[in-house]
């Protein structure tokens, strides 16, 4: 996730950090030199036939329906992936309050705290696919982290083994019925954001809106030199770029959206939340938090 | 569901695979026949009446709305659909915790959850009208399969039959109070996403939305040509096959999306939500887990 | 609600089932002659004033723009009203379980699984306001039914008689406390329900919308024929009936979907539900289901 | 409220109660006079400067998008608002079979019942800034009335004479529990429907709004007379006229739906759900129910 | 947030305050200086290239479409933002009643309930990054204010605090079991209301759309003169500098909105939300309550 400030207006365009431009820049000098060919050709060589720009706007604004529909269910896609792990976080919290009630502020506290910062870990290992062997391995030690590891679902054993001490709490008649149901209860709240994210990971949006959508926006962007020969004569060529700009562009940001999880300039910050998890189980426990992670070069991971 | 990459740009205008172009080319060429006809009667034999390009505007902005709505109705069905799934799956999960908690990890929960993917299975079975026999038999054995099968709601049958065996445990006094009450929340939260998935399979959207989309994206289509006459001429053709792929792309699209339980190309892939329900279920009993299911030439069924 | 398969090309234009075509036809053949009697007292007569369809386009995008509001405003009330009915066939499947669990499956559980069938039609009958005793004395008798029915709102008494019944099961000591909130919520969810189709019911939508978005689709068709004198020609009548078609004809969906619980063809299936109620509660006693409502002539009431 | 059947076609236009047109007649006038001067100076005086209805297309395009978001704004705080009333009167009618299971149904009850029926009222008058004085008193009795009116938030005061008669019941020890949870938590929903309407009533859309799309809506009104005098001649008084019925119109609508307690034509009927209210707790009293309130002159207030 | 009455039509152009154009005015003047700079030149030096009003309107779609999505984004931020502190308000309130019927209302209800009060303004330090030691210290004293704004979350170590409050109560056994899971719910739900600000505060809007939408803006307004040459001749200037107010107002609108929490004109009144929670407490406690915050100058902070 890119953290700036909003350049003022005389940086803004030469901005290209977070900006789609480095990924489309192809595609737009393309569509501009096309439409000035296009225009030689019409004025010099032989006349081309024209599309009126009246046809180009039907067929523009059935783009921007498809446009605008995938650009929504993208961003909703990765705003409820941003709820969804706001909600670990405090559940992890919760989870704190909960234990500090109904266990007291023993090991046992500890240990189930230790392992749903592990949670997080595994998660987060789970979403983009890494080895967050390392970040786990200090909290749970490295026995239990193998274990984990071996499962398919690591974090779901992460919260199993949660549930198991809770039962051996049980088993020593160390924590109320209250206190037990007010912790499965928060548990099943970790493990159904848990469920919410690996959906979103798991369900792209519908293949077949991409291939309508990409091939509209090409198709969109090749046609519209022919319809700008009338009516915007020698400017074609920079209006080609800035219409390809707008449409290459969302397009472009759609799919960093779409699957919110990877290590992109516009994904989540997944190593800061975890982090953000880390300081608030420390402070739980009383011990000296972390510092916060700070962005590298704007970009928070 | 189609599960692949997004193909780069030269293969992207090849790629059938996902693409709605087999199901309507039969169209596409149509009325892309008809612009030619028009054309070639208009220019060579008598004078056709035209339409101007701004009157077919209004018509096209009324029809984007229509389809934009269909569009926009039919996505949110089937992601609501897939929605309730995962909280299948995580309630699965929950169940699992639960009944460690409150019931201990003997043959009981074992029994509980067995039928908990025997639930999943056959609430699958329902969703798609197909046998899940061989499925559900290994889980819950021949007998117990078959009274369920017999009974009209074989998913509910199955969240009757935790329920009755919860209910043995409390005769026996082998659950407490609390056990009860969040065992009891969690088959409720398995028993809502399954009544949801039914009102999305037995409500399909107002039939009279199909009929008036269908007719409307048809008389748009036919009328195009005329409209094009003056101001395409000879690309009259192939636009008018762009914005009929655009169109009845769309509206092809949305009835797959519709009703997302049927085993289609952009359909929810039950068999391997299942198959994860299975996997958590395994890796909770502590027994070996099968492996996901892998999508076959890119579909995940 | 219509329940069909969607009609091929060939039939798509002569199903009259379930299309508006029938109710908005006089307004249809109207409009179009008022365009044929504009053009020829346009050309034969006297030239009439044109207003350019730059000028219409305009008020099309306000009039889609209300449409499209209005139109997403009765599908959500519609579809809202779907998901209210879901959770009480879910809340009654909810309750049997929970009978079964905290109560047994004694006489008590039959006489309150009783009532909750009452409830679904009591609450049908005060939405469709029919007379729904034929359906309620088999399930709770003569005397009950009278009573429940003497009340200004009768499914609120059949929860309360439902209450009733576990008040005397709590006087018994015939139920834990964890059963009785169990099933208070239960209730409570029911009622919520209840609630929310009342909502729909009683409050249509702001009155000043309806007249707003009639009056501008009276006007824009009205108007439409002096724009389309230049751009159209004689296609005018057939494309002024078109726009006329597509306008009313979402008007009036909307209208039939904004009070969702009328029988009307696009009304939802109350006594359907109501039966699938009938039919989980016969499961869950044990009893023999009576088989599902079909739709007759492809209409499900 | 507004509760009418739909005009028929003849009366449609001739409607003028629940319609905006009493409230912008003058600024349609105004505008519709410009036009014709506009016209008259153009064509016998001196040639204005036009504006092409391409440019103001992409000005109205614009102004449908201001228009459209603060109408669904406005639509989604009125029905929200509709909403959390809705979930009064089902939580008044849940404490009601509450109390009667956990409490028994003697005068205790009644006290308490009574109680919601004053907190309804008292919300109301908060809402809506009026005395609701004789509403309450024949409920709760003239002293607590005066006792709970004197603090600033009365409806609040209410609820907690009701938790102060549930904790008497406590130090009896008349009440289980569980019963104690339950009351509790249908208490709690009752503050955050309250809560809710609180923050609706509090919190205005953004000025900001309001002033760019009332500003935008006049300019745009004062210059589409320059935009029509080419393109519908003498048409263009009343095509402006109607244009400005329209936005105006959607201007003054969410005028009163945005601020949805208003004893406004449009404003919810918060003294016919108070009513309701009264029904539910008098029903499950046992004692006669008042008759519901009728419309008076087709408003609902 | 700004409260003042809609400005009667005389003085709506002249209201400054809440509006935006103090922030924009600059960007206004230069393009419309442009736009009568090209029209200079365009028909005194040398004919410029025009842009048909026809692409403009293109282009105006796809901008619309994106300062669309924004505005809605922003505003559901900020929306979303008032809820969550309106739950807070309503869960404090709940705390009182909660601990009024499971704790007594002594001396640990007050220390408990003034705990909330301080979590509410450490919250409000967080988000705006103000101190707030002055308003919390009244409430808490010095030393435990000293405490919690030592950790890097002072408002979840004020959840932690209250939560410590009710453990010690559990270890003089003078709560029940049902007050300590009834109240652990509460704290629990303030939790996630203050998650849910923090991801709000710490999650911008992707600052990929930031650029695309104001490089978009900036291109159109810089292009826009070059098509109105040919389609309002003199009024040109006049029309880019509404044009430019609508889209430059509309960005500008969506900044403010998409950070609610500063403490800006349109941003959201916490001070005064704190000061309700006081009012709230104090009620509950039987104290005197401070008077409501009052708007200086129009504006509530």
């Amino acid at each position: 996730m890119i953290v700036r400030e909003s350049p003022s207006s005389l940086k803004l365009f030469f901005v290209m950090q977070g900006s789609v431009v480095p990924k489309i820049y192809g595609r737009i000098i393309s569509v501009a030199l096309l439409s000035a060919i296009v225009l030689l050709i019409d004025q010099h060589v032989v006349t081309l036939p024209h599309i009126s720009i009246g046809a180009m706007g039907i067929f523009g604004v059935a783009l921007s329906l498809f446009l605008g529909f995938r650009n929504n269910a993208a961003y909703d896609r990765w705003w409820e992936a941003r709820k969804l792990w706001g909600s670990i976080i405090s559940d992890v919290r919760n989870l704190g309050r909960h234990l500090c009630l109904f266990v007291g502020d023993g090991a046992d506290r500890e240990h189930i705290l230790s392992c749903a910062v592990a949670f997080a870990h595994l998660h987060r290992g789970f979403l983009r696919n890494v080895d967050v062997r390392t970040d786990v391995v200090p909290w749970i030690g490295e026995e239990k982290t193998t274990a984990m590891m071996a499962q398919q679902n690591p974090a779901d054993a992460a919260l199993r083994s949660m549930a198991d001490q809770v039962g051996r709490l049980i088993e020593k008649d160390a924590i109320s019925g209250f206190g037990q149901m007010t912790i499965s209860q928060t548990l099943s709240a970790m493990a159904e954001a848990q469920a919410g994210c690996e959906r979103i990971v798991t369900t792209p949006l519908p293949f077949v809106y991409s291939l309508l959508v990409r091939r509209t926006t090409y198709l969109y962007c090749w046609l519209l030199p022919f319809a700008l020969i009338d009516s915007t004569s020698w400017f074609a060529p920079v209006f080609v770029a800035i219409v390809a700009y707008v449409f290459f562009g969302l397009q472009s940001v759609t799919n960093e959206l779409e699957l919110p999880f990877r290590k992109v300039q516009n994904g989540l910050p997944l190593d800061a939340m975890c982090r953000t998890v880390e300081i608030s189980v420390s402070e739980a426990l009383g011990r000296e938090a972390p510092a916060e992670r700070a962005p590298v070069n704007h970009v928070l991971t």
